[in-house]
């Protein structure tokens, strides 16, 4: 959520901080929430935030090639997932691994989001490289290495795309506010958060997620959380259950990576789904938000 | 869950540990899993485990008067808990704060039991004090302090009590299940493991609750898994979600911290709901439950 | 050291405090320290403490014969060790792995400390177990799993034999100062911190040991401070440069773990020194003492 | 360390090295290493690395004026210290907290860095200023923040001048080292390591110096290590003690903040020595490094 309006604002407050959002460019979209109002993020066509629909990302870690990532587009719209998600500039811990397709992988990603009719959030790592991701993606999204690079930070919020910013491997959730607060600063208020799981000592799982991060940054902020359970766990037999807690604590969306074969994937296949498991997932999806009184937006 | 029998277990082999466990004086419980076939833990007339319903045990941290805790058991009964927990014998960080009522505590503790036709959880420090609070208890909880205690281990495994083992606040998975094993090789067969969140650099909340945990735990054991989120957390508005949370991700019980006024608590008031959170958190949890085709035990 | 004087205590404050330590059956040793005055712990006929030369507790990590043991007694004594370390009594992460010799093993122990003419510091895990424990030993030892098993610090705190109580594996600074309070509190004014590494996300090492903690605990109290390079690491081939460092930072003393032959240790071999490499660290350390002007004991 | 040869390498290979390294336009540095040869890191004038003498930078975290970076400059020289380092560009957690003076800044670095004849260590946040820094700077620095920025790495490795890339706060050593590869893969074989602390749950310090990183570093690669105790603890009065446990544990050099006048320093005041602390961990900085055999250079 881009703007916190105090709980007693007027309809003229609420007025005027939208015309000045129009003003910028943008679409405002005025959410009534419980305590505060909120503006919710629009990706595409998607809105997300509080009060609105939870949405669900989902897609490849890694663009490889046309066919797997149109499949993949299709067979998570089908499911019921809203926003495409996909990787064609990859941070590698090693500079031997494959660090992804660059621009043609951008085209790949956009082409197979145009025939699922899906917008599409997609990772930029470098300031020079803004420009471009731009011109092709829905949603920006800044990973978890570059929390705190605030170069890249600095260039996402001179621009106009919404960004999704993934929480720093070990940051508290001040620091992720904080990183936040570069963006908004800068005059983009489209920012999406997204827990993505903690280092820790736990040696089982690639990361700890951390379920109570959703209700506490949608208490210290109006910004919508969303949570990527496939980096939170680093393994495909967990990302149904935590991808389950995050929508009962109250995520507004997921972020699921889902590939044709896992066992095939360039990256992170053991975390990915297969697409019979993440449609699985999606039937679940909807009964956990509903019982916590949310709707659940689906291409369907 | 007691004894993890292979998938193809045949009804002669299940007969047989069931025959083994009869004669150890206790009641076997067979239940019937999707994967394996588990046997579950009888706490008082109350079963938890893998294919039972999920229950919630609630209750003061501590002791501190009769009224309170009888205010707080049938509080707790009326939204819906079907287990009392609460502390005589408490640890505490420094030697100068509250350290519990003990063994007067217990008797009132038992007594507010009675009152709410509860059956009751309770803490055990040392091994010395086991017979004892054996003989008041149905089930004896080991803290988060004392996971690696091996001789308190040791001592509640030679009894025949149900046992709440929680995780240590830096303990691995693999370390929690060795625990666990510790107990069970005593042979003791009745325990219940539970989650109550994990150290880590994070400021804002007690401890970081792994909601990972849970489906991993259950997916390594058979052992039914509650949670904690009031330990979990520290935080009493972040409880609810994070309890839904614990739902969602297969939990087979919650365990939370309530307090008739949490402001004037001896201890923990921070994280105790009053009893009107309490239970309005008890309005959603079946729900939550059921969205994940579960039933939720209740004492109405 | 047990009781901090303010810095302007008079002799007659001192002498005060001393004849009350003396009447509680102990030696007082005052220290005149930098910006107050200290009084130091005695373990057997060795001083350990601010302002008293550095100490070296050496010896296996377990008692597995009397060969064994009495070999690394003198072993470690000709390098230059002042106090025999060995463990009868070992807590183990798994119910099947070594427990130790138990009292058989404190027998091995202490017969080996006579012929090598050294005290004794032995680790005791239960309050059942302390009385036989301080009859044998000198010092006991609590271990990291025990720095909050808190009958066990109240038992250690009602007999008088010193007590060298370790940092938990994931204790605050603060939680480990309060573990000691605990054991002063009973009235036991002997007591030993030991850093000995802490719980991070590092794999290579065992556990990551907190050189700083070593002037943080010197500085929020006037209790020597020990280091564990053994523990603190894990692995043979750091424990000569953290045990320098640890000299360096300001340490009272170290805990080494020695083996005859490491490659067959029942426990932990892997981050036990040879006699040979533990002759050659020995070698080093005074000189590292005497650069921040300190003195090493030596048994030579 | 640039080229980690076998232990059995020859004279002429190593020699084949050499011309390859001077054919690249630098500057080799045959270092005769205990178990490996190792080719060394100049920074200016300045050899870093094994079996070189250990060096210390110090100087302001952030450059403020030109009065202030010349005072500690020269104060630094006079105490010791053969490096000058001070910062331009700052990261920093908030978007409304000091980030540096730019490029002014690094004016007035290098001028006071010629007034005190010494060579100057400065951080670069992003790919775009590389070129500007490396025409100022003697060694770039790569910060924790950015120890995963892959682009800046890539950027850092693509021109000549040294790099000290400090590990990430929640990096593990495995991760430390493929950071340093991104910058050798790219032709840049002048990589200094260093330690600065790693995130854990101590609230004490800011983070938790790892002393075991320096020779497992030194055991695992054969580039230069330099130890952060300023960063690495946070507060100044613990500098001095981890500064010396940092040399006892084999680092080839020491990275240390020092202003005029910490309590008014616009940034890291309390981490930073004010010159006679400095000058005093100074005096017993090279008696130190005589113990474990080796010299300290000095400005002197």
């Amino acid at each position: 959520m881009l703007v916190v309006m105090k709980a007693d604002a007027t309809r003229e407050e609420i007025d005027a901080v939208t015309a000045r959002v129009t003003e910028l460019g943008l679409t405002a979209v005025p959410l009534p929430g419980a305590e505060r109002t909120a503006i919710g993020v629009r990706v595409g066509g998607v809105e997300v935030g509080a009060g609105r629909p939870l949405v669900v990302a989902a897609g490849p870690c890694s663009v490889e090639t046309k066919e797997q990532t149109t499949a993949t587009a299709i067979a998570v719209r089908d499911a019921g997932a809203t926003l495409l998600r996909g990787g064609a500039y990859k941070p590698s811990t090693s500079p031997y691994s494959f660090r992804g397709l660059g621009e043609s992988g951008l085209r790949i990603l956009v082409e197979a989001a145009r025939a699922a009719s899906l917008p599409v959030v997609t990772e930029v790592l470098t300031p020079a490289d803004v420009e471009l991701v731009a011109h092709f993606a829905d949603c920006l999204q800044i990973g978890t290495r570059n929390m705190q690079n605030f170069s890249l930070l600095d260039a996402v919020g001179e621009q106009r795309k919404p960004v999704m910013l993934k929480r720093g491997m070990s940051a508290t959730i001040e620091e992720f506010l904080l990183s936040a607060e570069y963006i908004l600063a800068k005059g983009n208020p489209n920012v999406i958060l997204c827990e993505r799981g903690i280092r820790t000592f736990e040696k089982y799982t690639r990361n700890t997620f951390d379920v109570s991060a959703i209700p506490l940054l949608k208490r210290l902020s109006h910004l919508p959380v969303m949570a990527d359970p496939s980096h939170g766990t680093g393994k495909w037999y967990l990302v149904a259950p935590v991808a389950l807690a995050a929508v009962a604590a109250g995520a507004d969306g997921l972020m699921i990576e889902v590939h044709p074969s896992p066992d095939h994937a360039l990256k992170d296949g053991f975390q990915s789904l297969t697409f019979e498991n993440f449609a699985t997932l999606m039937r679940t999806v909807p009964a956990v938000a509903a019982a916590i009184g949310r709707e659940t937006l689906s291409s369907q």
